[in-house]
């Protein structure tokens, strides 16, 4: 398996395949097919055999695949087998939210240092974390084996936390900030702008409107 | 313009090509190329010459493309000119940095009413907003003509939230609830659940470190 072979729309797939695979592992379901899976993804049974076929053969032809098995599979592929530790920049509202979501933390995927530029906020306690001085960045990643940082600060800001995060030796960033960032190359950057999802939705509701009378609202 | 033609992929691009150029009408920059497009947004000028050239010829040879008329284009393709009203179902610190971060106001979407099963909170203030009960909803949303909400609900509680929303009139949901909803056809939902982008980030984390030592870790 090359993985720089896998489309990045497969990749950023897989999650949600693993989602709605925790659903059915819920409610005991042993094997499902790709129809099924289709049902509950809103997607293509065929698109989803493709997807999957990238990784080996796991189905079995009239039987479905293997619940726990799958999620097995795609554990692996993702890398979720593995300790990541990850460390968050900026504990307003937003930051707050994620430290307490902590649903991936069953992904082995843990926020495990929480920083605030703002002295105020330094010391303060978000469940069982402290908030740290950025000036304690460094020296923490190294001694966490931190991997991935979490920016939750203003647009303004967030070019100088992601330098500070970069130079300290993180690989991977999720930004949530409305800004683009630069990056050294060998750094990974995923935006979580939920601004977007909002626009993009925008685009579909229109149509959705057009299709239904048959003529444009403005 | 056969809005059905346009592929996911580009609708999803268009946002944060108007975020970037944004940035740049605030640099006043007058006009830029798809080198420098593809530049900020770390894609390939080709790509973007042929995302753009979906909506028309927006761009000229040699001077590349102007600026504000490239925003005012994909203002008009998004349709942000025109006012949508945005409930929002949940006040946990999610929901009030949400309430916050109003950056797409800008863009004519606005959060104009917040709802909240918790008795406690109902009535609190966020901002000039405050917070109604669940059975408020249909009513306000007619109303005020809310064509979008967003959940920000704990997940067991989502679908229970999204059948109240579809039932209201809602055309489009946005969903950070780590949760898979069912909805009519006619209603779109989109989802914007960080734990995916967190799972995806991982995946890409340890294929750096591959390419890097040229072995795998585990």
């Amino acid at each position: 398996m090359k993985q720089d072979k896998i489309s990045e729309a497969v990749v950023r797939r897989l999650p949600t395949y693993l989602q709605v695979l925790y659903e059915f592992e819920r409610r005991e379901v042993v094997t499902v097919s790709s129809q099924e899976l289709g049902n509950e993804l809103g997607l293509n049974p065929a698109q989803i055999r493709k997807d999957l076929a990238y990784f080996g053969d796991f189905g079995r032809k009239g039987v479905g695949y293997d619940v726990l098995n799958l999620i097995g599979h795609i554990r692996q592929i993702l890398k979720l087998n593995q300790k990541i530790n990850v460390a968050l920049v900026g504990t307003g509202n937003l930051g707050h939210a994620l430290c307490n979501y902590n649903k991936y933390s069953k992904d082995n995927m843990k926020i495990v240092a929480v920083f605030d530029e703002n002295v105020e906020k330094i010391g303060k306690k978000i469940n069982h974390l402290t908030v740290q001085p950025m000036s304690e960045l460094k020296q923490t990643v190294i001694e966490q084996q931190i991997r991935i940082g979490i920016i939750t600060v203003p647009d303004f800001a967030a070019q100088a936390v992601a330098n500070q995060i970069v130079e300290a030796g993180v690989e991977g960033i999720l930004n949530f900030a409305p800004a683009v960032l630069r990056v050294p190359e060998h750094v990974r950057v995923h935006y979580a702008d939920f601004t977007k999802e909002l626009l993009s939705l925008a685009f579909y509701l229109e149509s959705e409107r057009r299709n239904t009378d048959g003529s444009a609202l403005d």
